[in-house]
């Protein structure tokens, strides 16, 4: 498919701008959505544009039942030379392929998908918001759409891309958060769904976040599922540590999301000739690691705050305060850079931006 | 809330009825749907029953992304008097607030829920099929509604109850299914959502599910995510054998399902005085029984199938025949007891019927 065959219907009514300088995170959506329907036997069809809209499904719409959907995140970013650029798009292509093989979802044509993206931003290109720390986060997502009660894969599916002007992710923005070892509830296993991006991984995520957040930490860190022992990610970000000189990241084990920002943050680590490690790490030697001074930095990777430094880390009745509570060097530089990569302000040594070009625009119009 | 508070409209294009000798499972479905609506500060509100209708959803609601969603599945049974009985219902609703703490969705008032059901029944009584092994199956369900992108509890809710006539869940009827044990997936862990009945779940079996039936196999079954080794639930049943005389189940561990039939069978083996016990069982203590002669039955139990007898074992390349590949005599008392309760054919000892009245008809309409 051609990007040309991707009908566009404006809307007739768009909605007023929300204040760029003030936007919360995931509330406000663009004037347009993409939507592609999937029919067994016909495959992908019917790409088309148009304006934001409720769906309208069967109630017995597999999805609903027995959560048949993946989906990806992203961030479109304005440039001060007032162009668009997309962060590594081709990854969470192959991500979301990924994903749906896990779901027993069809694939897409990544590259279609990936024109198709970059024709809606193009075509709501005055949602990407224009004030330093904002950025316009892009969801594509698919649903299982057959209305049946039976436990198998759908027949029918469609692909939807919505969008949304956003702010910082967490209230603190770059300010260090306080997050908490989750002891009780667990949310991947080996064998299980936690490497695709998938629907049911957060929904068993809520009730350990809650408990979490009436205790005043924003998030919590995810042990193994196997041995309540290991440490695999937080709610939506991978986790780094800085143990005496040395950067340390658990590695892909089956059980966490393979993380684009995750991905980032290691080639960059490594480019500037720092050491780094993905392995398997107990919550024990980040805790001897402390105790013996040696817990230099901690931080979260994720599209959705970038590099979010972690100031304490509550465990087994303790808080393990690093960094004095502040953001540390290398997370701060992370931060710069990535950042900068993504606004165009520095050097993007890995050719990682990808321009939402103008004829694109042309053509969906 | 009385019942007298759920507003009913009745569809003005009542359905052709399907051929009820005939009946797929889970594809048709009835007239009407109930349909409550819940926003934060304000509880559940506007119950009432609509014609079966698609819903309208923004593509950012919760349930889409975060999979926040819990359901239920129970059965209505027309007796050869004419009466729609329905089996255990009050439990149903138990799970469904069990389940509903799990995923951080707002209890329902489950007397409510419940005087909700039976008149939703009583309005599509004549969708209560007439037909030897068919039912009306009902599926409740509550879905997040909330358009909001970042993973945090909705604050909308819809709960919807929706009808379907259904034959047969399996196309064995009551003759044995074969079953392949999952050696490679993992359905649930403890800490994780194995106890809910919420769509992740489901999604997550998809997988291993069409690698069985691609080998000739119905159904997997699953064993415990920490050790890979002992005896979970089979796809939508829990499992029981019958060893040496003995029936023995897996013990509600945190990560099956409490199953209603599963309850009813514990309740009916116990009352007949046979040697009953929920525990531990590992996959190497069934494999030894079978090697001494002394596996002598082995069945499902679930809503959809009720007892489901067990043909086949696939277990490390090796194909383990139960009972000749035929029901064994303690499965077959069970299904003809159970399913003689729940038709009014057999005397119901513990109460377990749930008569819908025909003054809930006069009051629906
Ligand atoms: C569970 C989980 N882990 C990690 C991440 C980070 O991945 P990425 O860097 O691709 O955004 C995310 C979200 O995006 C996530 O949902
Ligand atoms: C995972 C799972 N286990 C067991 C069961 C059996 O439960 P019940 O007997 O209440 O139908 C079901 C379905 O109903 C199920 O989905």
């Amino acid at each position: 498919m051609s990007s040309n065959q991707i009908k566009v219907e404006l809307t007739s009514a768009k909605k007023q701008k929300p204040d760029f300088a003030n936007l919360p995170f995931g509330k406000i959506f663009t004037d347009h959505m993409f939507v592609m329907d999937y029919t067994e036997g016909k495959g992908w069809h019917d790409a088309r544009i148009v304006p934001y809209q409720p769906l309208t499904l069967d109630p017995a719409a597999i999805v609903f039942h027995y959560g048949q959907t993946v989906f990806e995140g992203m961030k479109a970013y304005l440039t001060k030379e007032n162009e668009v650029l997309l962060f590594r798009p081709d990854q969470n292509m192959k991500r979301l392929n990924r994903s749906n093989t896990r779901i027993c979802i069809p694939q897409i044509d990544e590259e279609f998908a990936l024109t198709a993206l970059k024709q809606l931003v193009a075509v709501d290109r005055d949602w990407v918001p224009n004030v330093e720390g904002t950025s316009l986060y892009i969801r594509p997502f698919i649903i299982a759409t057959e209305p049946y009660l039976g436990v198998a894969a759908s027949k029918n599916y469609q692909f939807i891309i919505i969008m949304s002007p956003v702010g910082n992710y967490y209230a603190e923005g770059i300010n260090p958060v306080k997050i908490a070892v989750e002891q009780q509830y667990v949310r991947a296993v080996k064998g299980g769904t936690g490497n695709a991006k998938t629907a049911g991984n957060y929904a068993a995520s809520l009730a350990a976040q809650e408990v979490a957040e009436k205790s005043g930490y924003s998030q919590v860190l995810w042990l193994d599922g196997k041995e309540n022992k290991y440490i695999e990610e937080v709610g939506s970000m991978n986790i780094f540590f800085k143990i005496n000189g040395e950067v340390v990241t658990p590695e892909l084990n089956g059980s966490i999301l393979e993380g684009i920002t995750r991905d980032s943050v290691i080639h960059l680590v490594k480019h500037w000739g720092l050491p780094i490690v993905e392995k398997r790490i107990s919550i024990n030697e980040i805790y001897k690691a402390y105790q013996d001074g040696l817990l230099e930095e901690a931080f979260g990777t994720g599209t959705a705050a970038v590099i979010s430094p972690v100031g304490e880390l509550y465990w087994n009745d303790e808080k393990l305060v690093i960094n004095g509570g502040k953001i540390g060097e290398v997370s701060q530089k992370l931060y710069n850079t990535i950042t900068g990569i993504q606004r165009g302000t520095v050097p993007d040594p890995f050719g990682w931006n990808v321009k939402v070009e103008d004829e694109e625009i042309i053509l969906a119009i």
